[in-house]
């Protein structure tokens, strides 16, 4: 147990803003764990610890009986422990540990915002449906959001805590959404209406594909069908629901279905309307820019980023200023 | 106009009954057509004339401004003609020719009878589906041989008028069923009702992908969808109308999904339980025997058969007795 | 010889304003040729005759000894004729055909105007030229715009009549410098000036890979070495010759190498600067959208396009309206 | 050298059943070995033993002159040690090793037993041999039993001691037969005694592509040759000793040849006989549920496998009951 | 029947030397043919005769009943015609045909002569054997040579009449001896009494592969086991026969087994030994070479050759001089 | 600071002469590094460090502030230490390490020797360019020769120190051009002037690929272009430099761009003139023997080597002799 008397005296800091001997108690989630020996034999952990702002890694030395079961990868664990230096990096030494109960959960703390606020997305994603004049892509669509909202605008756009953001799968969208508009705008004969709606459905499903409050997993469903069947199946339910007899439904459910492009990439068809081959080549387009872009954060003018493994494991290189 | 004087004289035979001299009156398909032109440059058609029994070349020499819409690919037609001999083979001259209305198209005359007859796989279809304990897979797939009756029971198993029999979706079906009762009692710890269930539902979307009453053709659904992606959703529908909560549907939806094994056979995702693994191998072992079986009939022992798109293109051996 | 006098009297009409009956005289491209015998043994020629309104079939019944070399594939060639109507269909009879000398090529008859005026684009392309601040950029892009004008202006964007437009690799190029602009004002860290040039340079190697003042050909250099290496090569040098010393040409000979995106469509290397990354999305997106929108002209909507090589021979869908 | 004395008061356990403070001497196999340091610098070796039953970590701490011979990775050594307790789980503490010759090799310790007796396996496969009525076949199949009799019915189906058990290769082969019975009784026109035959051959060669009593490694011509090349020329070898002339030889050989279906599995030529395509759909269909089978084994239902290597490193899910 | 008295007057050339208005008597074979109908419908052949010296077509306008078995692709008819010129080109009117019974069929009209002569290359082929002092080598060796001849020494190299040459089969082998002569003199460490040992029997497997006196045709061993496969097989029984225990058939099988080098061109393992590497990379590169060298015979200097389908379908350029 | 004094006693052998017990001084190369930490938590490095004679284990348990920057990899540093057994293993003690200025680099002791003396290869490579006599091949060879000097004799085949020696493109290019003179002799038809130019051009462009002088890097222009086009830039560009306007330049550049053969290998365009075909044939089979060659030294008769990474992983097999 955590005596209430250190909690008064110790303080709850993001782990970007530690400092050597602070004192500290808070939440934060178990990114990875190793277990070692002391020159004694005894048994000890190697932790990462992570919330939003950073990761560092801990030490725990002297191992009690549940505590297998606390530090779980993924899990959320209230800690108490002290910052200390070693070999130049900050290091946190845990005194104690003990499991977070969901309702407790300071979901806020462990998820990075996105760099746009997200009132400011869900009014961008709004903006765009209410462009839609189609009845028929209107009616899906809002029947859709209502179904999967909230977590349509919470969610991140992969399964990793890693460089992810919360709302990422809203931010995405939003920026195709953007595309689809500018291009439709650009090139003759596409059909907006068509298209925004694929855009903005296509990647529904990953709410059901993904679950989980801070680190995100796949779903059973997620693993057996994938968020393009899954949300290929919900269109044409809808269609079904809202008794739609217009080719539009097929339209869409082919858009969602195709969007990965080729076989290989998990699309069962390739795209075969304009719309459904645009949509796959924004998909495209707007994701490799992103992880690139993610890829160069903190790369130094002059040098390569890590390999970059959605990139086929190439390294990108920062030009010289 | 044909004229009923002329009707009354004629013959009425199946095309592998055809003698020199017969004179014919009768629906036939158009199964392919090429233009030529005579030594005085007038054009006239090579038809290939096709019913259940077999093919025959016919000339429609003399050619009336509405023949070019009656001899469509694929169309039936009403023909009256003349069998008669050239180079050693019976050949027919096309006398006249008329379009054949919808609701007085003789299907039974264009469709193979399958080696089984309908009757018999429709009985051994039932004593499988009645077989099955699992109350949730009784339920939906219940729900889904209604939905899709009588199609179900008719369609043949791809889309080709070639080599193809009616029913041959419920040969297939009931085949690889007999094979999931067999394996099963085979090998330990198989769900049967599970992999029973998925073996009925398995290709039900080609009564969706595919659509008309004699050439089976895609349908748009079937291009741009496909009959796996089809199928998977028509299951999610069945389930949520049902209200079935179980982990059922979603066994099933994956058994549908990943029957063809790899994604580059039109399957997003592979085989993640033993039932859908098993599955997708007596597909795979049903659809490769048939076809071989189809490739070498008429074959001589000793020789080889034609090459075998589906085989790779390969041509088979059929041993010396 | 063609007669004066029939020339008084003759249309020299483009192919689609053809009617039955004309009295054509004129120069067409032969765009297909395949030799036959009438009744009686005497050799003839069909000939698909093209301009840039269309093709018309033809016959060239009465060959003369010097015929073979004029009726070749690719040439130019004087022809009058008459049109007739055969299976309602315009055919013409051509009476006489004599070689067209280079130097009275009527280029323009055979070269099909962009959708946008060339000057409209040119324009476009200079403001985009214009708009780059970066000095090692402009004296490059300037010294290869010189080096490679006119043809720069007036190249199609790929060996193919078919289809093709006079003035498309400009087209191209200007639609990709737009979308350029675009992106880097959407995502942040793009160095508009580096992209902009490598997009106004990326296919300027066409200039040299093709050849031929109306149906271009692969040039020896074309086949031998292909645009991307002629160009990263012409890049290579104009900075040695203009002694630039900063890493700015390495930048622009790997756009220009990376362009394809994958070894298998031709670039030795990745893309491995985000500006390289989004040149090659930005190029496979226009370049399929275009291509998808070429395919789908003159299809009727609820009906499917061709197979479409370009697009690994799939056929797209125009939807119902 | 371990004590006549020690060897009387311990035990010879089975690893699966040993508990806390158990003193032992025994058998057992070097399953792997990693060498570490102590807090004074001297090495010491981690160990894992195995035999039939399972497998324990264990440390010998005191590394003798010798030590490093005898703890070769697949040696069978002699083993005087204590069971501890470790983190909750039990290791061994080896207070004496030393080598066991061939002769001693108490083989039975370390071999699963397969699933089915194995007298109970030969005396099926028998009677699948005995029900061939083809006399070249017979002849051929009696020459080559009796030619790699015993190891034929003793030899595990894989090169890995994980998981695999003896007499596999029997198991296995028996296993294909049955199924061979039922498609060939299912299926028209396919001839049962060149299936059989061809089954009861197929996975013969290795015999000689393994070696080794206890742990299986390729053998030179295991490595050079393999099973399938190695199997197909003794084939011929048999068949030109015993005169036959027929064409059974060829079919044979060539449906060892073609059995793992495809050139990228290591068969050089693809089946290309109707028994030679269901033989290599058989196989593939046992191997997979079988390996599919073990690797659920322990499975809790609900939850996912390790990822499978066989299985192009999917994992298998085993529905909740 | 053909007439004794036109035999008289006729020639006997070979076709490179016909004349316009030549009447001709002698064996040809139908390399390709074709059937027509005149302009009052009745049948008649395009027929491609061919000997050595080249190929002409030729018709054969009256049809008798026996004549389509006499005019089968391969055979090779006695035929008696006259020259003519069409379009500017030679044509045979074959006026009567009639089969050419086997043993009176002129072989040596229808080879063409290797480069080098037939017993130049044998007299190098026994001088490469004589040079190898590795006793077992010269065991297998002798007695596979003494097996296959005189087959061995007559083949060609392909199954194609087109370009291929009598000895084919000899020539490659000459020539890949005469490099592993050249390398493993260059080269360290190479055993070269095993690798022209290797060269000498790598292609041996063809004398069971092809059949036939003209037209070579795979074999149905060729076809079901195909070269490697059956070459590999004789080395393993030629070693048991001369009951030869070292090493050396494992190294020569493996070396013949791995020849093509991947398994997508045959071979089931790759190379693993030195010998065999170089084996198998000499192999590819006299074989390439002598593949590009006919292609470009007869290509004009500045030229491209046609498309060469063992080259991957490309089209090589032969440099201006 | 390592003290003048310990200096005069100490010894400056190669690793490889190193014994129990010597006191060693000397430039070392850092091939590997790790961090530890002693039993009492205190850091330590295990280094391995190497010169050509070869490389050996070391601890550096007293870490300074600057260490960490010291022992970089691929850096050179002068130590000081003393050599020891442990685990019977000669381990090296480092009492003290400082960096080496790049001025006193003693390169001499890094690069192992080639198998034959670098003056002897240049005068081979001289004598091969003086047998040149086309006047174009000379004039770009001449002229790139000097450019690329020195570098071109020094600088290892590839990127690694393990197993690379200097002047290694030099012996494969010598080696190439002494095959390239066999093949032109045996085969007919070759331009040994283009080809011979060709090989002693063709990794040239390695010479800017690479950077450094001891542990050889790819330099940013070698990742973002490559050696193949920074090579065929330099032939266009010397051929514009020296007005060349024959087809030479064309030709060269071809054979550089295409020797790697498949677009997988970073050719972007196939080999398509016979010497350009010949050349990738010999670069193939050199780069694979001399690979297969030092993967096979040090192996045992009878035994097989490591996997080899060029050679798909695959491991070769040394003969018993």
């Amino acid at each position: 147990m955590i005596s209430l008397e250190s909690m008064r005296t110790v303080m709850t800091k993001m782990i970007s803003e530690f400092e050597e001997l602070d004192h500290i108690v808070g939440q934060f989630l178990v990114g990875n764990l190793s277990k070692g020996a002391n020159a004694s034999g005894s048994p000890y952990f190697n932790v990462e610890l992570r919330d939003a702002s950073g990761s560092i890694s801990a030490k725990k030395w002297d191992i009690r009986p549940n505590d297998e079961n606390i530090f779980t990868i993924g899990n959320v664990v209230l800690i108490e422990g002290e910052v200390i230096k070693y070999k130049d990096s900050l290091q946190m030494k845990i005194t104690s540990a003990e499991p977070v109960p969901l309702e407790e959960l300071d979901v806020a703390k462990f998820i990075k915002a996105p760099p746009i606020p997200k009132e400011e997305l869900i009014k961008r994603f709004n903006a765009h449906v209410e462009s839609i004049k189609n009845e028929d892509c209107r009616k899906i669509l809002d029947y859709l959001i209502k179904r999967l909202s909230p977590r349509l605008f919470d969610y991140p756009a992969a399964v990793s805590v890693h460089h992810e953001y919360g709302s990422g799968l809203l931010m995405h969208t939003v920026s195709m959404a953007d595309h689809a508009v500018y291009f439709a705008n650009y090139y003759k004969d596409i059909d907006l209406d068509i298209l925004l709606t694929g855009v903005l459905l296509h990647d529904m499903g990953k709410c059901i594909e993904f679950e989980g409050p801070v680190v995100y997993k796949y779903s059973l469903e997620g693993k057996l069908l994938g968020h393009i069947t899954i949300m290929t199946s919900e269109i044409r339910r809808a269609a079904e629901g809202l008794k739609i007899t217009s080719e539009v439904p097929i339209l869409l459910e082919h858009m969602v279905l195709a969007h990965h492009g080729y076989q290989e990439f998990g699309s069962p068809v390739l795209p075969q309307t304009k719309e459904a081959l645009l949509l796959s080549l924004i998909d495209n387009l707007d994701s490799k820019i992103v992880i690139a872009s993610k890829a160069l954060e903190g790369v130094n003018p002059g040098e390569f980023s890590q390999k970059i493994f959605p990139l086929d494991n190439r390294m990108l290189y920062k030009p010289k200023e």
